[in-house]
């Protein structure tokens, strides 16, 4: 029954799609922004790790430190997550996902990665979450004709971003 | 390569939900927050009708009114996809999505409807918006072994909601 | 001069609310959101008292998770007031608090009972905050016509929750 | 029964409240933000007021204003109600309304006003509400000890204000 | 090339406001929040070297409260900041630069010190905020043609703050 | 009075960055949001004008339409204004205006134009926000030792941006 109501749905859907590609001019997307948001969840991680390492008194001064790594570091992950939830939900429709199979999956790991990264302090998934929005960006510029490169991201921790060749 | 990351990804992720069901007890998780937004969405597009329907001078009391009703549509719709997107982010793992296979396509149906229900006045995509939810919560309540039944909201416009069965 | 003041607003609104059951039909109130969320708050205290028996080390995991389960607490307990506070001042009107005295004592011990669990990590004021919304609920479907009952909500910690019976 | 919960609930309170006088520093409350909101929403309602006698043609521009006028009006009738129901949810205790009994139905009032001036156009009603908190205000520093003025306020539309004097 | 970008604007601007300063009222802006904020700032730096020095065990307790004065003091510090850019970006313009040149470097300072306080513990540095908002409050009241004084704020700390003379 | 206080502050400052540039790694800062909101707000009018091109009934879904790009050029006029304040408030320091002593106008600029791009539906001075951002951006990136380039945005209205080398 539930696979009825998609199938029911999703030719409603591709109905309407077929005429938004005619009709109405496609928004602003850009992944740049879960991108960022990844690399500062990664920072933040880095960030509270050297201010373990100093060591020392841990009065109000290092709590309140650390307490702004940690609220960043959770303001970051779930931007990512929602960054990519939109571009996800609003630009992505069926004919995508024809092409590209993986990305209903690709979409759900960074939404667990991104919880990991709000839950843990592990860095590896931290990374994990910037390689996954990466290859979600390749994808998303691919569906608009649009080659990528990876560089350096210009800011510690110098992370490989994917950007579009402009 | 983008196969590769996600069954990377994939086996990293099923390592920690493997431990996750040992060892955290699970979330308060309750797609009834959802099944409430969409409602309203269906309940904004009849208040709209019926000012239309009033006709009479368009001043500032009418857009008042109308602006608000659209404001609302627009808050409960993105409250429904938010509020959906948390549940099938955060609860869903894979093993669920390997039971219902379905789940991925549904809760990006939710998405694409949720948009729908604020770029337009459709009230049939906020009927369909309504029903792709009750059948998300059908499938949640399942995952945690608890029955449902299908009974008119205590609002108007009475439609019929999913609830568990307690 | 106070009470000329509430004498003559009252007067006025009277006079609209009688027009207000004619004309306008009602909106979609639900005390379930502040249920689920006050039942969050005994549920954050429960996960703090975990992690500090746990004991060990308390670095910045320790402080990663508790200030999460602290921030999820004030969030809960902030929501559970601003829904109360929505259908007592949105809902309720002279009528209903001529039927029942105690609603205004009852919303403003759910505002202090709210702001308790919010300054302190005392687990029976969470209690009291779930039982005064529960009392509240009771008294929001009594107005409607719909009877209650209570049962078990379906997640830890599994306290009694006032349900609609539909 | 709910009286019962109450005047438990009270009892529990009033411990709390007159350690809590002895202990704990006040924070900081000011009915200022209210009030200057409240006279924000009937500043919104004479701007409206002005931009439909202007008549002419009804466009892009006319929307654009009209509905940035309706949003500011919402936005600060909300911040009104929230303000106030800060003050009197955290700060007033059953001390200060036995000694004010008015005070919870003054509370009520204000939400039921702030409400109406979302809902409607109507100034008389932002009048009303710029009044009520006035009267809540004076209550407000009647009980820290501090006199209070009544003075024009340096904005549009120069309606009177209640002023501590320091 | 950008001085002649800002010479090109700025002539747009004047323009602009010539026309402005004939046919719109004035918005309603009020420095007393920006104070208040900065004032709150001094406070939750006072309760958090209280709570300090209060010693003993730094359990769940501590850390709630403590973890809730640094959210307050993030919050305030920004809303201090926020609405000190509101005035100094929406109802600043070139003409009040002329008359009080020093009003850039005042408000890039407000925004530097917003930052230090919540970066640090630093009591200085809050209080140099409330100073450095006095100042400007001083300067906005003088540009509506409205005197000044300094008195003790009605709430612990008690520090100068300025306010207009109604 | 007020110059003494600056240059107080300033030198207060000044030995907090001297040390700021030795100890703490630098943030992650991006104007990258500030561009795409600011093109965003571009789209908005253009999507505005065609709407209205289109003629015919203005009835509910006209509203609907163009309540929702009022609404979001509302938003990111807003979020361009905010990030801006954010790099100018928390990285731009006294050494870098010394060098760029255009700073401070430019900032003003962007403020008074994401306004006026908010109160009006005026595409010039939505372009002119675009460019000062721009010009902002140059500047930034020259502060950070990274040459930029100009290329159009890969999304409607395609206009050209400001983007580092990497």
């Amino acid at each position: 029954m539930i696979h009825q109501l998609i199938s029911k749905l999703d030719k409603h859907q591709r109905i309407e799609h077929a005429q938004a590609h005619c009709d109405i001019p496609c928004g602003i997307y850009d992944p740049i922004t879960a991108q960022i948001a990844a690399v500062t969840v990664v920072r933040m991680l880095d960030l509270m790790t050297d201010l373990e390492a100093k060591g020392g008194e841990k009065g109000k001064d290092y709590q309140n430190t650390l307490s702004r790594y940690i609220a960043v570091k959770e303001e970051h992950a779930e931007k990512a997550k929602a960054e990519i939830r939109i571009i996800w939900g609003d630009y992505i429709k069926p004919p995508h996902v024809e092409k590209f199979p993986e990305l209903h999956g690709l979409a759900h790991q960074i939404m667990m990665l991104g919880s990991k990264t709000r839950q843990t302090t592990d860095r590896q998934a931290a990374l994990d979450l910037v390689e996954a929005i990466n290859k979600f960006a390749e994808i998303f510029w691919e569906t608009k004709g649009i080659t990528t490169k990876r560089a350096k991201a210009p800011y510690a921790p110098a992370l490989e971003v994917v950007y579009p060749v402009l």
